[in-house]
């Protein structure tokens, strides 16, 4: 029995992800079916829908543009369609989108599948932190690895070289995710502690937010590496604090320090932040201006970071994720990005 | 008996450093003795003596231009003099001098000095690797610590906030050193792994080559942080093949993760690789062209690694530093810098 793989998910990452598992596949098939089924969320693009210029065209215009894909790569409007029978899911989409595609797909999946999250973020309350590949386990009753890595899409696509990280627990499924992603541009470390490689891509964005208020007052790069450093030293406590499983050596790993210099170097977090401290605007006003009103992942997970925390009376145990939260949400003053981390 | 403080160099991260150490001195008058004295190697600097200047004006106007000295740091051209009686000794110069150094300070240091190395660098051979903290406790009978960190001179002057690691074999010298040198804006971590400290601070360097031929190359940021992090898994490899001590925990620090991203943002030796890969000239005439001649740190550590290395028919294990070795002296394509990794 080969497997059949179905990717959930093809926005900019989705797409990227699309193609490399496409090419892969076609390099091993003894192991793999060849076409590769990608559920796309129909959409009108220049007056025709998605999925029909992708199968057309062998590319994604709206969130690819620019970026080939190979043939065996199947746009597919339709979840249940797309997933049907399907022994390897690789779930690359919005986190609010993930608990309906569940339901939906439930029914139809290949009895033994087993799936990869590549979803970014957290669900943390103040009485729980839910991992995606755990609600995706939950859900569907099967084994769910995950993928996190300093891995920014565009560059993922044009085959620039870059490494990425694979959390498993179980050692054959690692095995097969590894023929699944490995390219000689997209090299895959697998590891066993998944809840660490899931963290530190929630994490990273709050670091990065602080990062970015100390680019906005100018404290140069002996001030950012240190805010970098300590930032990746409370992400690692957070998980062993708060997950019995989560290893040292994940921090070393491309969805640690990787990820995490690649988030405060770019990205938006990082740069919302430094338009933050210079233009003293608040956050939601900026979010407007800088993101079409979408939510900036890393004040808001430093909000729910901080809430989880203040329920535990363990702010001061992580001085530089409290400071984000106080200084985006509290009006601390932004100098405190430094002061209170000593 | 109160510790009588030496600061030996006075170059630019010397000049830092004595600010600093000067400060110190008068927080803890019941630990050290208020006057530091500076070793200053004497030249004509706008028709008069430095070190006349530096005592008169409070400021090194080579070196460390703009940055006002405590009253009780002052500047002794006379090496005997500025040491007689010292008990703590902080070098801080350029390599080739410390043996002519240690020679002539031998006699006149007292009995129970301990010292303290800032200096950059190693001495790699083909048959042993020398750190400079080992061969001042040898030329002098004493006990020496090693600190290194994300410590670019002119902004740790400038009181921007920063981090640094100070190895100490002995704890009560890593308390001594902690109090001589932490500041609420240079944030002194104390360690046992001196060793390391030291090996971080040269091969740094070798991976910031790497990272200058990538952005040479315009690979961006995924692939820079992918350098960046074999480059910390070589580090630590080597460390730990060479020098039974040396621990994982140490590249976690400010002298190993901070201290090698600063140094792969900014710096000569990234500057000079970039150059290297777009103008294709050798690295003599940048060095020429770019640093008056002056020799990069990076290619001659990569130069001493690699023999190194291949003394113990060991290059292969260590793909990157070997890489960049073969880039810069053997004409290996530069893309070989992502090729040869995988």
């Amino acid at each position: 029995m080969k497997e059949k793989v179905c990717v959930v998910g093809s926005g900019n990452w989705g797409s990227a992800i699309g193609k490399i598992v496409s090419e892969n596949v076609l390099r091993y098939p003894e192991v793999f079916e060849p076409q590769v089924r990608q559920w796309v969320f129909e959409e009108d693009f220049r007056g025709e829908k998605l999925t029909t210029i992708i199968n057309r065209e062998r590319e994604n215009p709206k969130y690819l543009p620019g970026i080939q894909f190979p043939s065996n790569l199947v746009a597919v409007p339709d979840l249940v369609q797309a997933s049907r029978d399907a022994s390897l899911l690789v779930f690359v989409l919005p986190h609010q989108f993930v608990r309906g595609v569940c339901e939906q797909m439930k029914a139809h999946i290949a009895p033994h599948a087993r799936a990869i999250s590549l979803i970014k973020g957290l669900e943390i309350e103040p009485d729980k932190v839910t991992l995606f590949s755990e609600e995706i386990a939950r859900k569907l009753g099967i084994r769910v690895s995950a993928l996190s890595g300093a891995n920014i899409a565009d560059e993922v696509a044009q085959e620039k070289f870059c490494e990425t990280t694979i959390g498993s627990q179980d050692e054959a499924d690692g095995r097969l995710f590894h023929k699944l992603f490995h390219t000689h541009y997209f090299k895959v470390n697998v590891i066993r502690d998944y809840v660490g490689v899931e963290l530190c891509g929630a994490l990273k964005n709050v670091v990065a937010v602080g990062a970015g208020i100390s680019d906005g007052l100018g404290y140069g790069s002996n001030t950012k590496a240190a805010i970098i450093r300590l930032g990746l030293m409370e992400m690692r406590k957070f998980g062993q604090t708060f997950f019995g499983t989560v290893q040292d050596s994940t921090f070393f790993e491309s969805c640690g320090v990787a990820d995490l210099i690649t988030t405060c170097s770019g990205g938006r977090n990082r740069k919302v932040a430094e338009a933050f401290v210079k233009t003293r605007q608040p956050i939601d006003v900026l979010e407007k201006e800088l993101l079409n009103g979408q939510k900036l992942q890393g004040t808001l997970t430093a909000q729910e970071v901080y809430q989880f925390l203040s329920a535990r009376k363990m702010t001061d145990e992580f001085p530089l994720f409290t400071t984000v939260y106080r200084i985006i949400y509290e009006n601390a003053p932004v100098e405190s990005i430094v002061r209170e981390v000593n």
